[in-house]
């Protein structure tokens, strides 16, 4: 122990307290903050010291003081590679007394200060450069020579001496804290991407009415062009016949039913395996690599299940439950029933090899090439099993990222972002008022939550048809797009039903009806009134302005119409003003308050927003403006702004 | 690892996140809460096990859920000695399959789920006593026997089931905290004491002007009569000579001039000898013993600085920073200066020696008898060193208590707590208004600091005469000692001058004219229009309401007059209505709102309320009722509430 080192480092932040990463992507910034205090009134310094973890030297920087004890530096993330930073702090006698210098009166300054102060230079040139403490010797000098206060400040103003003493700090009286703070870094994807879910099988040609892998390729032009750049396919894997529900989710398929593709495994293979009704695994291969020529990669979903003629069963039965009249333990929760599927026993005592095996799996697909994996249920599995998974994984992949498709309680959501899934399904898809989205966004972006829980907003899944996109026409989908894909830089739809507003749901539920989950589907693709140009302009907007590309960038604005949400993304120069309406039925009309003077704006100088989305350009002067969302046109508005409109020759730009 | 044991336990309260105690007194409940959750949906159990710290068996109690995964569980601490908890979890398979059998319609179920039921009733029948064991036994034979779902139900319903299966979870499948969590458990003079300061040497017989220990011993028998329960004395060590400060902390001594009894030392002795003009050891023990037996303890000022005459001076030059001229650096916050006070250097090399210097210091007075110290300036010392002497100290004196004399930032009074200051003084001093008030005292209470951080409230000290004081006369007097005394459970007053209302100032400051601790007074102690009666009423009601000794148990009351603040304080069935007005000049009316169905009463019905402090009875019934407060006569009502009185009978007590 130190009995010495007299500063607390304490609170620091961002740091996820019960476990779990910081997360970043390349290009991004820690803003990180401590408590940062001493005994006494003496001058206190911190500094920031980070590195990627695979260097040995520390980039060093200075933390600034922001009041209550509270200190602050931020540095940016280079490369993808974690990064770890930790925090010291020191006493600094020489600046103590420099500053106490400076607050006595000049009649109660002489030698004695000036001797004592020049002690504390030479003891710092012991440990400075030569340069630097040559120079320090010479300002110890002259400091002792000089003819009163007036001048010894002189000599003492050169920033050269504090800056000798922040660099080179009596390392005895230096507090470093024990404890390094990691950043886990991943790569852009992880913060910005557009998903687009499909089931191949519904991919067919018109005159094959096949579905298979190599009919699918033919649409990925189409979703290329609507700017989607994840393509996420349901599983791939053979069906189990076995149990098999039929249409509608019936107890019994029929004959030609093709069962849920989430009941996996039959004779012709497993987890590993391509259902050979889709083709092969080359024909998957041609498929990811005409994805990835088109700009986009292919998300695989991992669903670890088995139906009940899944290989493992008879070749694992130690990872199963068996009831006493030794059938298996089918998936329930009372009184629901999933007699089609078969789950994994997680507390056998075997469960070191089945957490192999699903290692196993996860490495084969990444050897074929996946990088991204939407997982199925990972709230249904244990959070140790996951966490040893994903970062066995990543030991091999760094790139591998993990969306967790878990609807579940708030705790549960937020562990599993901590346990490795670096994004994840949110509540969005039920948030529909003004309240209900300020409150959640909020905690998505302003909590804790923010370091490591990065949201991906679905309006609809292949297990959900929300009630608003039900009853709530095409105004309800362009509003429910437009709020996914700006409030959030992850969104996705499950693709085929919301561009073409396929809205009839299983009565009294959120189920689509007669779901493709159990049936091939014949999609009229080109149907009049579809989503697909609208979808398109979306995505290119969010591809056009890196506000759309950050999450926790958002401002919600006041706005004086319960049915208007207003709020700004902004990155740098690049400031979007979006206006939604949450009324698909009326006109709704508001005032929305823009705070200029921390935009950097003045009010009455003239402003111009043009409207990405629809076109439109409107010139304001104030805080307060109004603004008008018709839904049967389009409910809502994605203004750029263009701040410096302040002189009259910029109104050229309008000729 | 253990990869079976899926429970999650996180978020663990009461914790101080930076370290430190959460403190209790014996008698008080720890409330303990966690989240705690699985993965999927099968039926979890947690307990919390807590031991005094010299036992080896854990107390275990269940763990109750209420929602968004939260458990909570309440333990008491049953003597003075430290407590530890842990908590562990676990999923219950056989909880879940009961569970899901009363979930299923009975005709999906039968023979197959009985006998999967009775299999884990065995499995528990291994780890259960001999008659447990004997009755799980018999309950899995009739449950194979069971006609169905209602008989097997019926089979199940028996509470020892599911309480052999809480008494012997699985081992293997058990989460143990690793964590155990302190709760440091001091006497309980640290959550309610009284204090009482002043200078022995102004408690001078009228004839002998002297001013010693034994004429201050003539003096407890009031202070005792007034409801103290602590005397605090400030130091009473030899005080130097050189650059002693005169009357109104003048530069220069004049002969006769007493000099601050802060600063210590002498050629006469240092912080362990007694002022040979106050008395000899022997006349501080009479003292004590005096104390003792008026039911008061004797507090200790631990003031660790130094007069330039302190023998450490000479014995340990080491201890001290010395200035190139070859004197001796007195202390000074510049432009402030106090030539009669030298510091210890903290930062010297020789830092062992000196901290083990003042270790024996405080255990000389531990020896003397001594268990209560306040301690002067404590955050002009580092914070490693009180953490160190405090639990040194406590090791040999668990009874040992040391308040914190901190007038200092908000984060440094809260680490102050932290590394062992069991009481401090608070910034109560300077909040006057209603918001000030339930501010400070919401985060006093409802925050983190509840746990460890017990205020003690002053309206005055020596240092401070406060501006409200000086202005407000007798009302405001009497205002801020109710707040002081109600509103926490640990008050105290700088006696004479509070008692005496002195109210004049060091013209623009808030410190005492011609201060007591650069004189000596001849305090005019039965001056008419004293408070003593008032102090005494209020302490006696202190000591006989439960409610008043604790100070966590505060709850404010909605008021319509910015000048009154009305609170209850609750312990059982003793509650308290307070009501202060905050305008010492005027008279003062308000309507306020009790919370009837809350405190268990009902509108409509009549209640008794007592004024403890003025006598006054009022009958209420409804949930608003007005207060009028005249300054002149009482700006403060000490309401005790009858709660029961409901029926015409209880009237009776009005006759």
């Amino acid at each position: 122990m130190e009995g010495r080192a007299r500063v607390v480092i304490e609170n620091v932040e961002p740091h996820v307290r019960e476990g779990g990463p910081v997360r970043r992507c390349p290009g991004e910034t820690v803003h990180v903050r401590a408590d940062v205090y001493a005994d006494g009134h003496d001058a206190v310094r911190a500094e920031l010291l980070y590195r990627p973890v695979s260097r040995r030297e520390w980039f060093r920087v200075p933390m600034i003081p922001v009041g209550d004890d509270r200190w602050e530096a931020v540095f940016t993330v280079e490369s993808q590679e974690d990064v770890e930073f930790t925090l010291r702090g020191w006493v600094d006698r020489l600046e103590t007394q420099i500053r106490d210098l400076r607050r006595r009166d000049a009649g109660q300054v002489g030698e004695i200060e000036f001797r004592s102060i020049a002690e504390e230079l030479r003891a710092l040139s012991v440990r400075a450069s030569a340069d630097e403490a040559g120079f320090l010797q010479r300002a110890a000098e002259n400091l002792e020579k000089a003819a009163g206060k007036a001048e010894a400040e002189l000599i003492l103003s050169r920033p050269e001496i504090l800056r000798c003493a922040f660099q080179y700090p009596d390392p005895e009286l230096v507090k470093s804290l024990e404890e390094t703070f990691k950043v886990t870094v991943e790569r852009g994807k992880m913060r910005f991407s557009s998903w687009y879910e499909f089931f191949p099988r519904s991919a067919c040609l018109p005159f094959s009415r096949k579905g298979t892998l190599q009919e699918a390729r033919l649409r990925l032009k189409e979703i290329a062009r609507m700017g989607f750049d994840v393509v996420y396919l349901p599983p791939i894997h053979p069906i189990g016949k076995t149990c098999r529900k039929g249409r509608n989710n019936g107890l019994l398929a029929e004959a030609g039913d093709p069962g849920s593709p989430w009941a996996i495994g039959s004779e012709l293979g497993g987890h590993d395996a391509v259902d050979p009704q889709l083709g092969t695994l080359d024909d998957l291969r041609e498929f990811r690599e005409e994805a990835e020529t088109l700009g986009m990669e292919v998300a695989l979903d991992l669903a670890f299940q088995c139906s009940p003629d899944h290989p493992y069963i008879r070749q694992h039965p130690e990872w199963f439950r068996w009831r006493p009249d030794g059938s298996i333990q089918y998936a329930e929760n009372p009184p629901k029933k999933y007699e089609d599927i078969v789950p994994f026993n997680f507390e056998t005592p075997e469960w070191r090899s089945l957490w192999e095996e699903l290692r196993r799996v996860v490495l084969f697909w990444v050897g074929q090439g996946f990088r991204l994996f939407r997982v199925d249920n990972p709230h249904t599995k244990p959070f140790a099993f996951w966490q040893w998974l994903i970062s066995e994984v990543k030991r091999q992949e760094p790139d591998a990222l993990f969306l967790a498709e878990a609807f579940t309680r708030p705790k549960v959501m937020k562990k599993l972002a901590r346990v490795g899934f670096c994004q994840s399904y949110t509540y969005f898809t039920w948030r529909n008022t003004k309240q209900e989205i300020v409150t959640y966004l909020r905690e998505l972006t302003e909590t804790e939550m923010a370091e490591y829980f990065q949201p991906n907003f679905w309006p609809n899944t292949p297990d959900i048809l929300p009630e608003f996109l039900q009853f709530g026409g095409r105004a309800a989908y362009v509003i429910r797009m437009v709020l996914a894909a700006t409030l959030s830089s992850c969104w996705g739809v499950y693709g085929p039903p919301f561009e073409l507003l396929v809205s009839e749901a299983v009565n009294g539920k959120e189920e689509y009806m007669d779901s493709e989950k159990y049936e091939i589907k014949a999609w009229d693709w080109d149907q009049p009134g579809n989503l697909r140009d609208l979808i398109a302009r979306v995505n290119r907007i969010r591809r056009r302005n890196p506000a759309l590309q950050q999450t926790r960038n958002l401002r919600f604005l006041e706005c004086e119409n319960e049915n208007l949400v207003a709020y700004l993304k902004t990155a740098g120069e690049n400031t979007l003003l979006i206006v939604v309406s949450l009324d698909p039925f009326r006109t709704q009309t508001g005032a929305l308050h823009l705070p200029l003077s921390e935009l950097g704006m003045e009010k009455g100088h003239p402003f111009l927003l043009e409207d990405l989305l629809g076109g439109e350009k409107v010139i304001w002067y104030g805080e307060w403006n109004s603004v008008t969302l018709d839904p049967q046109e389009l409910p809502a508005r994605l203004f750029a702004l263009r701040r410096h409109l302040k002189r009259e020759q910029d109104f050229d730009y309008f000729a």
